[in-house]
C-alpha cells in the first residue's frame, strides 16, 4: 500500500481534512495517510507549491502526495495525476504541483476525469472529498494514473522566480515565511558563501551564519535553511515581525570580503 | 478492528489529543485513529454538533466517531454510547452527539457508567483521557454498547433551527463559518433554485451561482455547499470578515424572477 | 513496532511535522506516529517539558517519544537519547525531557552523534528531519541506545520551581496555561483540600471546587486538574485573558477553616 500525503488549506478548525481521511479510509482501510501541510493560507496556490516542494521527497518512495488548494474548485479547471520516477502526485491543474514537479522526471502526467473513480455525487466546492480523496485512495492501492483520463501536456506550471546575479551580488527575494517567522529566500543555499551578507528592505544587511545560535540572542541572521535556500532569522525571536518583512520583499546577497 | 474517529475542542496546541491517542493505543495498538475536527470553539456544543453532523457520514461504516465537547465535565451530567446501524457514537450527553443522530437510524443509546471500561483514576476535568478515549478503545475492538451501561432513553437532542418558508422565501440563519470565512446556513441546498438571490444583513442581496469562481474575484455569492446546506462566500476572499457576519445573523433566500 | 509520540514547537502552518513523519515512515512502513503535541510556543524549552510531562505517561509502554524544542539546532549542544524502564526518549539536550524523566527509572542515557543512523547531509535548522526522526525510526523498529553514542551522565536538567509552604499557606506559581485559558499551577493536587481557596495576582480569592461546572457560569474557580496540579479556569470562560494571568504569576493557596 502507497503512502498518501496531504497538502491543503483547509487548517485544523473544521471537518475538511478529517473527511478527506474518511473517504480515503473507507476505500482503503489500512491506508497510512500523513498531513503533508494544512496550514498553507487560504487560496495561497504559491506557499502551497512550496510546501510541497519541500516536503515531498522526504517521504517514501511511490508515495501519493495530494494538493488541494483550489480557488477553482468546481470551474472548469482541470484536475491532474502526475506519475514521476519516484512519487504519484495528484491535485487541481492551477500549479499546485509543479514546483515539485520541475525537480522531478515526469513520466506522464493525465486528467482526472473519469468519474468513475470519484464520490458521487461531486460537489461544486469541495472536490478534495468527493475528487481527490478517492483518486487518491485508488492510487494508493495500485490502480494507475491512465486509469484516470486521458493523457494531457499542456498542464500549468508557476513561474518561478529565478534569482539574477550582477558582479558579486545575488539579487533574490523571500518566497515563504514559516511558523518561527524566519523568512526563506529563492537564494540557493549554495550561493551562500561564509562571509557573505544580506541587505534586506530597510537598509539592514545581516550576516550570514552556520546556525541560529551562532547570532547573540534576538540577533538577526541569514542561515543555508533546511529547505536549500538562504533564510533569514532572529536567534530567539521572530524576522518577520521584528524586521517587518512580507513574502515578495526583495534581499542582496553579497559575497563576503 | 474499526475505525476511530475524534471531535474535540482540545484544539492542537496542548497535549489533550495526543493523550487520548496513547490511551486509546495503550488498549488497541493497531487502532485507526482520525481526527475529525479538534478547532471547534471552547465548549461550543452546537458547532461541535454541527461538525459531526457534517463530517461522520463520511467514514467507514462501523467507525466510533468520538466528540467530546463537554463544559459539564466531572459534574452529573452523563455520558451516552449510541448503536446506529452504520457507526457507533460516544460522547458527553449535552446534545453534541444528537444532529448527527438525527440523520441515522438509532438502534439502542446506553449510559456509559460501566467504571470497568475507564481509565483510573477518573478525573474530575479530562473525561477524554479517561472515560472516552478507553470506552472508544473498547468499542473500536468489537465490545456491545450494552457492556457500557443501561439503556438510556431521554438523551438531549440539540435544537435545530427549521427554515420558514413564507411564498417565494425561505427565512433562515447562519448555523457555523468555516476557515475560509465562507458561512454556512441552515438552508437545505434543495431549497436553492437557480437565479435565487439571499439577502444578508446590513441589505445586501447577493446571487446564487454554481461555484465560488463564477463570481467575479472578490464577489460575493451564494452557493449549495458541501454540507448540503447554502453558504455565503466571497471569491478569493473571506465573507465573514468582508461582510460582517456571524452566526446566528438572519438570511432571507428568494426565488429567482 | 513501538509507537513513536512527537511534541515540538513547529506548529501545524509549515511542512515540518509532515517531513519528520514521511522520515519515519520511509524507515518503518508500519510506524504508529502520534501527534503529542506540537503547538509548544516557539523555542519555549518550558513548556516542551511539562507538554511531555504531562503527556508520556499515557502512551503505550516502550513508546518513543521525541520531543523537539530546539533553539541550540546545529551548535554544539548535544542530542541524547534515554531508556527508561518503561519509555523510550529522544530529543536535545537543553531540558527539554528532564521533567518526564524525573518521574521515570532512568536505566541509561547516550548521546546521539553515530551519523550512521541520521540522514545524510544533515542540516545546521532541522535536526527534527535529518537527526531525531531516523533516530526514532531505529528505536521504533527495536535498535538499542547503546548504538547511538556514548553513555551520557550529564544531561541537562531544568529546574522545577517546588511550591513552599508556610503554616496554612502553599506559595506556588503558574507553570502553563492551555487552550482553555485554564492555568495550571505548579501545586500538587494532593495539597489541595475541600474547602481551599486560592489567592491570585490582582488581590483576587478563588474557591477550590470538584469541577468546573460546580461554579456558576463565568465564574472563576480552582480545580484539581488532570494534570495532578491545581488549576484555576473560568466555568465556560477564559481565566487567562478575564484574570488577565500569565505564566510565573504566583499563587498561594489556603486551607479551608
Amino acid at each position: 500500500m502507497r503512502c498518501v500525503s496531504l497538502t491543503t488549506d483547509f487548517g485544523q478548525v473544521d471537518w475538511f481534512v478529517g473527511v478527506m481521511k474518511g473517504v480515503i479510509l473507507e476505500r482503503v482501510p489500512e491506508a497510512q495517510i500523513v498531513d503533508l501541510n494544512h496550514g498553507v493560507p487560504s487560496g495561497d496556490i504559491v506557499a502551497g507549491a512550496f510546501s510541497l516542494l519541500n516536503g515531498y521527497r522526504y517521504f517514501p518512495k511511490q508515495t501519493v502526495h495530494v494538493a488541494v488548494v483550489d480557488p477553482g474548485v468546481g470551474s472548469n479547471r482541470p484536475a491532474i495525476a502526475v506519475d514521476t520516477r519516484d512519487y504519484f502526485f495528484v491535485g487541481p491543474d492551477n500549479g499546485v504541483l509543479s514546483w515539485a514537479l520541475r525537480q522531478e522526471e515526469v513520466r506522464a502526467v493525465h486528467r482526472v476525469d473519469n468519474e468513475n473513480y470519484f464520490r458521487q455525487p461531486v460537489s461544486r466546492t469541495f472536490h478534495g472529498r468527493d475528487v481527490f480523496a478517492p483518486v487518491a485512495a485508488e492510487l494508493s492501492a495500485g490502480v494507475s494514473i491512465a486509469h484516470l483520463g486521458s493523457e494531457y501536456g499542456d498542464w500549468k506550471r508557476l513561474a518561478w522566480s529565478d534569482v539574477s546575479q550582477e558582479s558579486d551580488e545575488v539579487h533574490g527575494e523571500i518566497v515563504y515565511i514559516d511558523r518561527f517567522g524566519n523568512c526563506i529566500t529563492n537564494i540557493p543555499e549554495a550561493m551562500a558563501m561564509t562571509g557573505a551578507q544580506i541587505k534586506i528592505p530597510g537598509e539592514l544587511t545581516i550576516e550570514l551564519m552556520e546556525c541560529y545560535a551562532d547570532a547573540d540572542k534576538h540577533q538577526a541572521l541569514a542561515v543555508a535553511g533546511s529547505s536549500g535556500f538562504v533564510e533569514l532569522a532572529i536567534n530567539c525571536g521572530n524576522a518577520q515581525e521584528q524586521l517587518n518583512l512580507e513574502t515578495g520583499a526583495k534581499v542582496v546577497l553579497r559575497a563576503g570580503s
